[in-house]
């Protein structure tokens, strides 16, 4: 390593203004809502595919590894902090250009610093009948850095890496390719065919450390002739698993096409208020009666669940007719509302609620950001959650890096079946529970036969010992759900570990491709493929 | 290369009568649906996994390439042939084994000799509400040799590679693994997760030679409460482009989630019956006023479409009303068919017939077997039409490879836009009329965004000189399509060379992968991957 010789070529190259060393902005970077350890040497920022090429040809010669994020907003599982020491920072945010439109065979091909924010803005602007699917990160976080990680989203397009197509790749030695019929390049499929010819090599840059993704093409939605949103809940924890078995039918055969995300008591408490630390008399985690009368007070249940409907009047009709159906005496209520209902009971949740004391105009305000991601539109609203545990109020920009706030996300996949449901449930309690954390947990039937669920360990940074205790819960929580046979869809920095876990022949294949893309381990090391200096000649072994 | 050895040691692990050497069967073998040149050196016929991993290493060890088919019905693309000489044929087929089945979650998990018939008849027994989605090839045709190479079907699920999961692989080097969430041994989404953890592979083994995949997931589709199925016709060969419009936002939001398949006059045809010699009084290719005719007669029109529609009763009317709607005035008919209006029709045929002298019966026995694969029910029907232009008649167990039948598909790509079907189906005119072949095709909204193209170049391969014009014919049509940017999704094993086309950069990480997983280039060498001996080291290049 030679971290002064390759931070002054990466100035010459990319101009002063672009390499920043400054410790203060360094350490803002180095922080995330975890306790992390890495150092970074610099932070890199160029503007197009030629100039990552030139960055990553001098790591190679210099030795010193480049992490790349698109916005960093990897809240949770990292933010921006590599993985491993000593790394230079690239932050893609100036390649944000929008570069191929289509608003007949809806798609969107851009670079990886477009924004939610950006991308919605651009289809107001072309005044596109298409919808974009958003995560509730926020609205400065990008779709090539989520789709990158396999994030997921809210509508019928929620499954994000299934819904792009033609990447344009930098490889850690630098050359440049495109995937998919993008290796013709006059090939008109390009954007809207994934396969391509040949092996597809897509899924090869996901989850991983195999090159620097600098384009890609989203398939985007029609925004349908008529849309509606269902909320309903369940009173008791038990029902979940009943819950989920009446949802299945539906979901697999496409009466339900978008992502029904299932949020408990502790995840609405969350969106709702910062921790009463005055009801519960300072003591944490928080007492069952307090949740008890926050419950009652404010109407949400033991499990409260959103999804949309979108079609034409007489679809979502049937649809809704079907839901209702499958929900009938399984839930404590289901409401539909549509883009006039929720406009009226804006206007009369004001009166209402002097009239008869309800919180309907604080739940109206809850719902209104989960009703918009649903119809593509990003929020920032979710941000807040995230100062639950914090004793100081919620600023007006909300950064939980900055501010301390303590979060870890913990994501494990299920088969869609009740009892699995339950199953990951009853570990979440026991174990959030022991480790003083509240178990907010959302489900998410992200596919028709798949469920995702986020476990959120929040607290405060600032507390002496919890930033330990956290991480402490997470480890047992992620090896109580392996050994139960759940693995998460997803890594944080600090639990790549997982990844060297199972098949010893899949993990040498793995570090087989990393060392035949990237001989010099340049490209953020240890990210999701297992380090390993030794390559075993799998000749050797047969 | 050490035949002889190789042969031995082979035999020796499977068995003489799972190694066939015997001239006659290897010739049988060595015949494809047009001319090829490859010769095979043995067949081979593991029963599980580790025999393959056996195998392999004998490949290995003595340099025999292996070239793995599943039942090898790849008529059209090249059969059983391999794409390079002296291969050993390993015939998959006695890996037939269904390992396991969820109704609940809808899948079911199979090694790669099932066939078609196979898992229809399993579904059957289990009195199973699930559907399989179909090709069209054969009831004797493979699931996993089908998807491998990235086919498609009728139904909702009709882009098979989107719709598999976990496969298991032996890597050319012997090595076994599992992808997807598969690589945790007790990971319990493995069957319904696709993406897994880390790097997703899967893509990897498909249309490339870098593994044998022995066991794959499938999804299956949910039957619906009721089905109907949409047959449509427009008169003129340039209303082509006004359908396809007309039909990709029903395709787009959701409304059809089937891949509709049209195709032209010439492929009704071919369907329907042989060439017709003596109206053609003997030349070919088919005059204009001949086919004039025989349209009038039948009544089917320049393009005939179909399509299926899935959900209750109310979600099938609104579909309904929605086609019908898209396609009024664009369409000369348009007739909607379930079960029991069939039924009447089959009764109804031969009165109807002896009264007006319609064709309603042989239409009929056209329309079943469409009908069907719309509902997962694998059909022989289509082989008949690969004797299109034999002198003798149809056998009763149709052999297109035994029987000289000449057929060559082409499978080009394109966006879901008219103008895009219009000027393929120009090229495909000009093209085959020109080297004397009927412009046979059939064009697939095979998702809610591309077009996918089948063109039949039929002949008879007893008809001397017809071999060497329809590879002469292929050539062209292959050139001009791409040249105009329409790439196939697929090759045949005399048209690999395609995949040499397009940016060096991509190609050669190919090459460099085919390097790093098979280094003595022993597994279907040739098969999608350019073979170049020379690996340029990539790093002397940036």
């Amino acid at each position: 390593m030679n971290n002064k010789t390759a931070i002054a070529a990466w100035d010459e190259l990319l101009g002063s203004e672009n390499v920043i060393t400054q410790d203060s902005i360094l350490e803002t970077n180095e922080t995330a809502t975890f306790l992390t350890k890495a150092k970074i040497c610099a932070i890199l920022r160029p503007s197009t595919s030629v100039e990552i090429q030139k960055c990553l040809k001098i790591a190679n010669q210099y030795g010193v590894p480049v992490y790349p994020v698109s916005s960093g907003k990897n809240w949770g599982y990292g933010s921006k902090v590599p993985t491993g020491d000593g790394c230079a920072l690239m932050e893609l945010g100036k390649m944000n250009r929008i570069l191929d439109f289509s608003e007949e065979l809806a798609y969107v091909t851009m670079e990886p610093g477009v924004t939610q924010r950006q991308l919605y803005e651009f289809l107001q602007e072309q005044k596109s009948r298409l919808w974009l699917d958003c995560n509730a990160s926020c609205v400065e976080s990008t779709l090539v850095g989520n789709t990158m990680e396999r994030g997921f989203g809210h509508t019928p397009y929620g499954d994000h890496f299934a819904q792009v197509c033609g990447l344009e790749v930098v490889l850690p030695t630098g050359e440049i390719i495109h995937t998919g019929f993008g290796k013709f390049p006059n090939a008109a499929a390009a954007p809207v065919y994934r396969w391509g010819l040949g092996p597809y090599l897509d899924g090869l840059f996901t989850q991983s450390n195999l090159g620097i993704v600098t384009k890609m093409t989203f398939w985007l939605m029609p925004a349908p002739e008529y849309f509606q949103a269902f909320f309903f809940s369940v009173s008791e924890d038990h029902q979940l698993a009943d819950l989920i078995d009446a949802l299945r039918p539906l979901r697999l055969d496409g009466t339900i096409k978008s992502a029904v995300h299932i949020g408990n008591d502790y995840k609405v408490l969350c969106a709702l208020r910062q921790y009463p630390w005055q009801e519960a008399k300072g003591v944490t985690p928080l007492p069952t009666e307090v949740m008890a009368k926050f419950a009652q007070d404010w109407d949400f249940g033991a499990w409260n669940g959103s999804g949309g409907i979108y079609g034409t009047k007489k679809q979502v009709a049937e649809a809704h007719r079907l839901i209702a159906k499958a929900l009938k005496g399984k839930v404590r209520r289901l409401q539909f509302l549509d883009d006039r209902t929720l406009k009226i009971a804006d206007c009369l949740a004001k009166p209402f609620q002097k009239l008869t004391g309800s919180h309907l105009p604080e739940l109206l305000k809850l719902m209104h950001p989960v009703y918009g991601l649903m119809k593509g539109l990003p929020t920032d609203s979710q941000l807040a959650s995230t100062y639950w545990r914090k004793k100081s109020p919620i600023p007006e920009k909300p950064d939980p890096d900055r501010d301390g706030c303590g979060l870890i996300w913990c994501a494990p996949v299920a088969p869609l079946l009740g009892k699995h449901a339950a199953a990951i449930n009853k570990i979440v309690r026991e174990t959030l529970l022991k480790y003083n954390f509240e178990p907010q947990q959302s489900m998410t039937l992200l596919t028709e036969r798949v469920l995702d669920c986020i476990i959120t360990i929040g607290y405060d940074r600032q507390v002496e010992g919890e930033d330990e205790q956290a991480l402490n819960c997470y480890q047992e929580l992620m090896e109580t759900l392996t050994k139960s046979g759940y693995y998460p869809y997803r890594l944080g920095i600090h639990s790549m570990k997982t990844m060297g876990k199972g098949e010893d022949n899949y993990n040498q294949l793995l570090r087989n491709l990393k060392n035949m893309f990237d001989p010099n381990n340049i490209l953020s090391p240890g990210r999701y493929i297992p380090e390993n200096s030794q390559v075993v000649s799998k000749l050797d072994e047969i």
